[in-house]
């Protein structure tokens, strides 16, 4: 094992080891990128893991910067934040386009199916290596959600507390806007199969506005751009191709993500998000979820239509049932899916609370020993 | 003016003079196919127009022969329902594969922009032909429900009734639903810029499959598919390529579409949508609505988010505004914007005493006379 700072301020970390995976195969090495906020106390109980979304990065304060902000529900003087990019992602993790040892070329399209187990079970890895038995929290929104309700599943001796915004099992919704996204992807002949040279600009642009629109809410689309014209000047009612607004903000958007992300990354987290299911690997979802220990917080996000709030809601009273320490609240917005990151001060307001109990709680018993 | 019997057994009205269209350009010829269903009476006041949705045609019983079963909606008795293939549409009437007088070959992409303006004056050419002076009434959902809105505005003499389901001015998240459709078309290389020879299959089929999931609901995806594996055996958890249910119909969905509808009509129709606003050629949308003396009744569909069912009653409401004598009812519906087509029976119970008390107040009417 091999941890290095590297020249951005981040770390890596390798596990050379095979790496045996959910669905089969195995990855060897595993290296993940992390990031730290904060620094881990003499007991290493204060750390808190941060699981990032699909396209996020190890560096929370890249993507959700607003929870370090005074009074925010991050405080770097008390805990220690870790965040490590997931295994998949193009931003220093092993993925699709890591050098495959076995063949000397990176895997591209042979990269195996990654669950989200297979992420956290890496990153217990990194928590062995940076000493971390037992997380003050783990916190996350969307597959960041999916990511945290798994470790309060497998890991239910290592997590206090978990906060999941926006998150679920996907409904068949959620699978359909998934599926016709990579199909986007593979329809681009530039694709190649997987075996591109340069990225198939076009289908991933397209998967990235469709998916845009998935995270957005009709209320903010309407709010935002309405029927107005595109803002550079285009006349949507002379030709064919001249756009609304909305219609340049979506192209925009996916011609932005061609730049920064990998489309065999796309497709095989896209692809993890689709298999997350708590239920699988127990004997029913109701065995799997009670097996949690932590504190749970559901976080529900009203104009939420990928994840939608009510699915939030029907987890949290299964949890109950299960026999979960489980609260749900709702984040109202209207910027849908993506409210947890374009809402912050209300997130908040709803986080900081249960994070902060935690903490008291710990206090209490630390001053009875 | 040509009125010829077609082998199929619908016909075909062509009109020889320019027909000039309201973005600009004119049609020379025009030809609309059209299907008769029930007789027209020796007054020529008992004629019906049935305005079509997107991918539908002249043919009425092919896609909403619910409406013609005993205690059906439509009358054969009583009435004679037209219908005209809209213009754009690739059954039977002047589309992009229609042979362009002026260079031989077919429009293709040079095909003019079309509007839901021009698709009714085209109707109402149609009408005149057949000597149809007043329409008893103008029924249609979807792009169909546009048609009949526009009646009601551009030929205010010409109709008593007026019913438009699922349809209003397409919001941004619409806008943006149709812009992410062409955009699948438009990347495709075999689309070759709208001059193909062979349909560009890939992206029409996307295209298609992306609408469909516009035209469903999450609760219906829930209900029919859920997280089931696709039928044909295919195991989602095994490979990238491997789907679950409702991938699996999207994608059939797509294919069979690709077999039936040309690209290039896609588009046009697709952009006629867009374009669909009741203000524009007004002074304002409450010039627009003030013109109207048809009797108007609005239906939303509860599960639709195409065209939420909250704008149809606003629509009914700035109707009202407009001192127009309208109703609104709601399809209470989990088939989304399908309703229209999915949910007859409700359908009928919707429209039917709207329909009849039109024909109640003529003999009334026809009594005093």
């Amino acid at each position: 094992m091999i941890l290095q700072p590297t020249s951005e301020g981040d770390f890596s970390f390798a596990c050379d080891a095979p790496f045996k995976l959910d669905l089969g195969g195995a990855l060897q090495p595993v290296t993940l990128r992390y990031a730290l906020y904060g620094k881990l106390n003499a007991r290493r109980d204060n750390a808190v893991l941060v699981c990032h979304a699909l396209s996020g990065s190890a560096r929370i304060a890249d993507w959700w910067a607003d929870m370090f902000a005074t009074n925010g529900a991050f405080d770097v003087e008390r805990n220690c934040y870790v965040c490590a990019n997931i295994l998949g992602s193009c931003y220093g993790s092993t993925s699709p386009s890591s050098i495959d040892p076995g063949t000397g070329r990176p895997y591209g399209p042979d990269f195996p199916l990654i669950t989200i187990g297979d992420m956290i079970r890496s990153q217990a890895l990194l928590l062995d290596h940076l000493g971390i038995d037992r997380l003050h929290a783990v916190v996350g929104g969307s597959i960041g959600g999916m990511q945290a309700l798994q470790w309060a599943v497998d890991y239910p001796g290592r997590v206090e507390t978990v906060v999941a915004i926006g998150a679920t099992t996907l409904s068949a919704m959620g699978l359909a806007l998934n599926h016709l996204q990579r199909q986007a992807i593979i329809n681009d002949p530039a694709f190649r199969g997987g075996r591109y040279t340069e990225q198939p600009a076009r289908g991933l642009a397209l998967a990235r506005a469709f998916a845009m629109l998935s995270y957005k809410s009709a209320e903010l689309f309407t709010e935002r751009y309405g029927r107005r014209p595109d803002r550079s000047g285009e006349d949507p009612y002379s030709s064919m191709l001249e756009r609304f607004d909305v219609a340049g903000y979506l192209d925009h958007q996916g011609e932005k993500f061609v730049q920064r992300f990998d489309a065999n990354s796309y497709l095989v987290i896209s692809k993890a998000m689709d298999t997350f299911d708590l239920a699988r690997r127990y004997a029913s979802e109701d065995a799997a979820l009670r097996r949690i220990r932590a504190h749970v917080l559901l976080i529900g996000i009203t104009s939420d239509w990928l994840f939608p709030a009510a699915d939030v809601r029907t987890l949290s009273d299964r949890m109950h049932a299960s026999g979960v320490d489980c609260e749900y609240k709702e984040l109202q917005s209207a910027h849908g899916h993506d409210g947890f990151l374009a809402d912050p001060d209300q997130l908040v307001a709803l986080m900081k609370p249960t994070l902060d109990a935690g903490h008291k709680a710990r206090a209490r018993v630390l001053k009875l020993v």
